[in-house]
């Protein structure tokens, strides 16, 4: 069989890696009391504070302040994402090439938990901001038994541990994979290649996850959407047990629970009152702990296969996205 | 409660994270083949090559040509840890760095499977190598279905995906603490602190796991021994499950399963036939995502409570390291 | 080694096993309230009733109208066991035998949700009651998806499914254990014999659970007195979660989780607020389906290896028993 | 919503339950020794007679000497299915009423491991046999550390536990359904009816597990075929891992993992190498402990919301049964 003469993705094993991880962000509902009940009665956040047209939620052992703020939007779909630098020399190296890279929108001081953040866009238009300072968790009534968790373990419904990672579209994929690479030092673990050649999907890491960041084409042609946000649970059975939850609390499950076979994480897909699509996903005990991984490329002939264990890839998951583009 | 005036261990966030993770380890055995079954029958590593009196074993998604190399001497012990570099340009800089600490002992390139490498001793003479250049591993019979996946999935046993940790007993922890965080460059995730301040374990993670090395005070006051190496498995019932193998094998379960209340790793101790301990761990989808964590001080009236589940810490975990010294 | 020359337990294949399980029981407590918020907020059953002095509480899937009836008493203890027959016809066979055994303490017809129910004890004064028409139950607003389940799955805390089995306390188990076989037609699956051949505690089976109905001799001399009761969690990992979530309320975990050598079950034990021993318990897929399964039985050698995994019995497991007796 | 006016399925209560369980059981296949590697390898049996044509297999708690005979036949199938009685007492009564079925075929005394057998068929022509007397299993090489276990622990692969039920496809299911009920004295536990009101699939139960005996409508009208037999495994992530073993074994996994609603069974579906659809099994915690449980009946509606959490039912489950039927 003949490779695919795609692009190559080789990183600078050099590069320093300067974000330290994705979160909080900010997710558009227009049904925010609705979606605000889904993630405390059912994904076991909590809400730590509400403040006009926003709430913000903190799942259970994450260490910053909050870990997504809800905001009512006439339409579903995914606001600013936060990501915090290594370190305070990494956040100036980070804007020093975000600036260079002409997607800067300038330093702000007035992100709710946040110290000095800088903006920006990716070149798809979803916007950013990288920041270094920031205020922890401090518990209230859910002050945890063990002093190295950040809250009270809630024991309820799907019970995720931490926000993974958001898989965003993009109407174009290459320039926003040069993107990821060249200004934000991340690295692209595994990608979908088309018969032809071109990028239809990029999953990029900035640690040891083997994915944090990733795109897939947009069908619509249009800019910033949101194909899904995920959650990390502790075991599969986490999320076995929230398909039954799902199941009698009325949630539309998308497809799952299966494994995927690109990054082979264990996934179930929701859609959340206000629409926007949820992943529940484990990985075992799988990182990438190679600093110099190549990027595994799966062609469609690959992907024909479906899913790891053979489950076909369900038709909504091509035509759903956020906010939701009538007609189209 | 009045706070334990500890030594403080505060690490400069800017320091570069400059090594990528532990492995591969030699480990010594009085009773090569003994050991060699238990990991390849009941751990579910494979054979990869063996020459003289080493067995070399790849745990099944290990990227690296081999996870261990079991050697053939007249008692169990832990042999040379070897580290991988995050970079070349890493690899330049922990040189120098260990160079100038006094504890280097010079470049060799003679090491199965690694390129150059830069030989060096802990402050308690645990021998130890860094390294940049590596053979990846290149499945034989044993390739596997995803090509993201290091070989085939085994399904046996404990099933271990790789190496997690090591753990070394250490006759004066400050020095051992001293030389992670300013030369190696780690960061001490979790402590034990005495009750008169003295450091008694220290847990020093390189990444995003929220450990890799870890050294308890030898209370025989010896060096250069172990208390255990462990590995991860993908989920906690993979440790059930093992829990039955061993049984009914005959292995010698020392204590669990049960979970840590330091780190909260979900644990279970068994001695391999050589007298080496060994752990089975999953830590669920705990990671220390923070670049920023300080280090968590675990206090004697702590200690007392128990693990997590409230498991009496078990006699022998206190009186078995290897070389088993007669007569302590 | 020889056989211990015990009571032989045969029973005879051909006696009619005309009880179908154990449930609903009436547990006393001290602290009503509190022991109806473990049961309703930690284990996940729900409150269906309450009068005057009593709560009744429901499990997701009990197909009957309650589970247990909590009673304010002034100590903690168990009540009333109802056993519900096989057949209409198993209860007048049953009753025929009972009455003959010189146990029997005649009809009633007031025992919520059930139908006419015939009284009696068992040789060691524990109360009892058997009968055939019982008040299915219906959900209010727990209505279920999944139109073969009793109610809406909780999803929360340990999240047990049913009533599994109680563990008497007992002056003297061979009239116990007689009474069982011969006028109840239990079977006994295991048993712990002394070196002396006297039965130390007895597990009965009523229908193809290895379990139902346990007795233990009770170290105090006393009478009708309660070791622990018992509900059935669909996975390790309910129970594995609900360690996390007892730690984080506060209650006390005697021991575990771990699994038994006898009957293997994999298991927690806590005490609730009221003081009575409750345990979670998963049995796997083992069932006894052999009908003419041969008592097992356990020698104080292969007792004193601890449990499957080596755990060591807990202390407390040989003196705490309600209602406490103090001073004993 | 009106309710179909299909058959009734009730049952006598007093109706005394004479079959404790179904097993051993036949099946052919054409390649038999890749079939006899598939289960040893990949289910964790053990092979432990073989003779001319034939390969007897153990699984590991099987109490029985040996739980299926793989039978080297030109075409896959199901050969003989034996159930065990409750009693001699019991044996005795349900001969007289298979007699006077008129499907009786009379006692044979050469049936590997079971004492004297009576033969009959159901009335799709599926061979059937009845015995109480059967020698019990005896380990080899393969004993268990715990005494009330049958054989070691394998550990490996699916690991499955028992024989759980079979599911045959019949050409009429009324007849079937009939013959179950007042000869067999087992009970239709749930069942599939058609907007006509025709049952078009049946679960009925001999003892407390929610189903043992399944018939599926043969959409081509032939008789005599198998559509799927069983296993239970002690936990769904015993399954989880066994989807990973196949995949890279390249069995062909035909649908799941995922929940039944009928029944509530986790399940996968692969296909053995000789054709013969095997399925994985675990029901929790669920057994059917109600002696009066009234029928489940789902109706097309119902089924065409697909399986619990919204898989949808594959195409080849409705074409796929052994043998197989060219051109149909």
């Amino acid at each position: 069989m003949t490779e695919i003469p795609h692009r190559q993705l080789t990183h600078d094993p050099n590069r320093l890696r300067d974000i330290a991880h994705v979160g909080p962000i900010e997710l558009f509902t227009p049904v925010l009391e609705e979606t605000r009940d889904f993630f405390v009665d059912l994904m076991a956040l909590t809400e730590v504070d509400r403040d006009g047209d926003s709430v913000y939620l903190h799942a259970w052992d994450d260490y910053q302040g909050y870990t997504i703020r809800l905001v009512q939007r006439e339409q579903a779909g995914i606001g600013c994402t936060f990501l915090r630098a290594a370190s305070p020399a990494a956040l100036e190296r980070e804007v020093a090439d975000i600036e260079a890279s002409g997607f800067g929108r300038g330093w702000v001081d007035d992100v709710r938990g946040l110290g000095r953040t800088y903006l920006f866009d990716d070149p798809d238009g979803h916007p950013m901001g990288i920041y270094w300072d920031v205020e922890k968790y401090v518990p209230m009534d859910d002050a945890p038994s063990l002093k190295n968790q950040a809250a009270k373990f809630p024991g309820r419904g799907a019970n995720v541990r931490r926000l993974d990672h958001v898989n965003y579209l993009t109407r174009e994929v290459p320039a926003v994979s040069d993107f990821l690479r060249d200004t934000l030092g991340a690295r692209c673990t595994e990608r979908i290649v088309t018969d032809e050649g071109a990028d239809a999907a990029i999953w990029f890491s900035v640690g040891q996850k083997s994915y944090d960041l990733v795109y897939t084409k947009d069908w619509t042609g249009a800019n910033g959407r949101l194909h899904h946000i995920a959650f990390a649970t502790d075991t599969r059975e986490d999320i076995l047990r929230a398909c039954d939850v799902f199941l009698d609390a009325g949630v539309h499950i998308e497809t799952g629970p299966h494994k995927h076979a690109i990054q082979q994480t264990f996934f179930l897909y929701v859609w959340e009152p206000g629409g926007n699509r949820i992943e529940l996903c484990n990985a075992g005990a799988r990182l990438i702990l190679d600093p110099d991984w190549q990027t595994v490329n799966w062609t469609s002939a690959e992907r024909a296969k479906g899913q790891a264990w053979g489950l076909k890839t369900i038709e909504s998951f091509h035509t759903h996205g956020t906010p939701v583009i009538e007609g189209v």
